[in-house]
């Protein structure tokens, strides 16, 4: 958890179910949000990005594993690593862990997303753009 | 602007339906973030408060005016400021802001939320905590 | 509840929160379901029309009433019926009722919406499609 | 997809998300649905199971992977079936199609959920209830 991008997030009234933890679909949202801040912080602008202007950047794949329950009020921290898989598609690795006050000191769940490009104007597979290739030296 | 509870927030990918905005009952969520985020600041539990351990307090009605789009990655700024309707009841007023690097100085949308104080084992009305007394000293 | 549109629906886990029950925005995107179900069953196709090929209709305004709990299970019908506001816009008003084997006979929700038609390549405000007209007719 | 559980399904404008698609996390809670609705059909009561009264059964991990994209207004259906991992835990194999209608035979995606049974005054793990036991029979 030390040299990789850190997300800090509370958990939302919004992110749970009647069971009174983190409906567990939620847990990948709240890994997706810890991806949007890290392509905001290595500068690119999240509203073109996400609007598929150019490329877009579908999910193909997304697991994750829960070993504590959270609950509304939790605050955590989402670590994540980018690993490229090949010219046209990579991985995020997320671990997610209570806070620095916390005892808890293991993760208290763990998550992959894959990611492929897509051209959106022939809908073929492409290249990563730049900004995608500088986010990946941010997040490695 | 100036003087109520105010809580910063970006866009999330999650937040936006097909139509490339903000889905209008996540404008609302939204909302309620900023609730907690004040109810917390003001020294609120949010785990045992949400949790409905002494009472509950549902909203018993919430309603949203939108006057311009938000998109994916747009920085916004919620305040909110509550009001005692009786002993058992209180309304939050909430108005959403571009942030302020922005040069749209408008509230870009309003919304207002009404709960009522439940008492968990008789399910009967019940008088506001004195803890979310102290809060509405904090947000009003 | 007799001649207008109705729509059947099991409140699903995703929808509640940890108070146990319904969570207060996800009241609206319930009706939103129905609105759509009743577009659907006007004959509008429901990808061509919520992708705004043409004309999109974004949401200026929503309000929601509740007068009962919904628990995670609980099968309820919503009735909605539709209003013309101006040439370029509508209002939706929907009651939500337990179901008809429910000794409970009130309505345990209400909630309003309105929509403004907007023409996506000028951004203007725009006349009611003729699909939308004929909608009306059956929702009326 | 001949003698499994099946779930029928339009994907709604709340599943979308601003590339115009369904939201991947949104994926699992659809295919969550298709689980509540086979419980349901078992004879499970949805409300007692969900409130967790006796034991909770929460989600030790999920995936999913995307062949195809799904729109608001397409239909689906979802088949799933049962496998028991050990007498506390049993995982849930699901394969989402586009309808009878639609030329395109192949699964659009598939996901994976695991689930553990626990007691809910101890908070150990326990075996399947009676009523889970049935359940599987009926999904396997």
């Amino acid at each position: 958890m030390d040299k990789s991008f850190i997300y800090d997030r509370t958990i939302k009234f919004r992110d749970t179910d009647a069971a009174g933890v983190v409906y567990f679909a939620n847990g990948l949202s709240i890994c997706h949000e810890a991806y949007e801040a890290s392509l905001a912080a290595s500068g690119i602008n999240l509203k073109a990005f996400f609007s598929g202007e150019a490329i877009a950047v579908p999910i193909t794949h997304a697991s994750i594993d829960f070993f504590k329950p959270m609950f509304c009020g939790d605050r955590i921290a989402i670590s994540l690593i980018s690993t490229l898989l090949s010219p046209e598609s990579f991985q995020i690795d997320y671990q997610l862990y209570f806070d620095e006050s916390s005892t808890e000191k293991k993760a208290i769940a763990k998550a992959i997303t894959k990611h492929t490009c897509i051209d959106t104007s022939t809908r073929k597979r492409c290249n990563l753009s730049d900004d995608l290739l500088k986010w990946m030296e941010f997040t490695q």
